[in-house]
């Protein structure tokens, strides 16, 4: 996750997500970590790059089309909705789908 | 620039930048921080996400049109060539330019 990806020539998508974290972020590195893992098994996933600062997290996943999207975010649902929800965790967050059109 | 950003309704634009550092980034925070002045001053900014890891920076920034990312990108590469260039810092840097089309 400390790699830049190497995605095929574009078109294909980007799912960018902030969130703003509370101070106390217990379990959430574990869940991380679990839906990274399910991504890598779901077909379409390009790869990820993340980082983060006080406070606060990004990732970018990438992945081949919008429906190889929709199909991760039906299976992460499952994983998170055994936790209490992102909000234990989040003070804010948000989740931009992108077509990444050039890349240079 | 530990915010989630506040953009308008999609469609708008990111600059999705993610670079491999070297050892010895000496001088690329303060070029960091002139380029993200530099955006904020420019028409079409909407705002920056970014996080880093051991080696790994991510920055996302955010813009109303491709016209406003030409316009930075021009305008950046006057300050970037002041310095000695990206490579200094990077081992591998890429741009992505994507299209958010969605948000939830």
């Amino acid at each position: 996750m400390n790699r830049v990806v190497d995605a095929p020539p574009p078109p294909y998508y980007a799912v960018i997500a902030p969130a703003e974290l509370r101070e106390d972020i217990r379990g959430y590195p574990e869940l991380a970590a679990k839906l990274v893992e399910l991504a890598r098994e779901q077909p379409g996933f390009l790869g990820i790059e993340s980082g983060s600062q006080r406070g606060f997290a990004l990732a970018v996943s990438y992945w081949a089309s919008l429906e190889a999207i929709a199909a991760w975010r039906v299976n992460s649902r499952h994983v998170i909705a055994k936790q209490k929800g992102m909000s234990v965790w989040f003070e804010r967050y948000v989740t931009r789908i992108a077509k990444v059109e050039r890349v240079y």
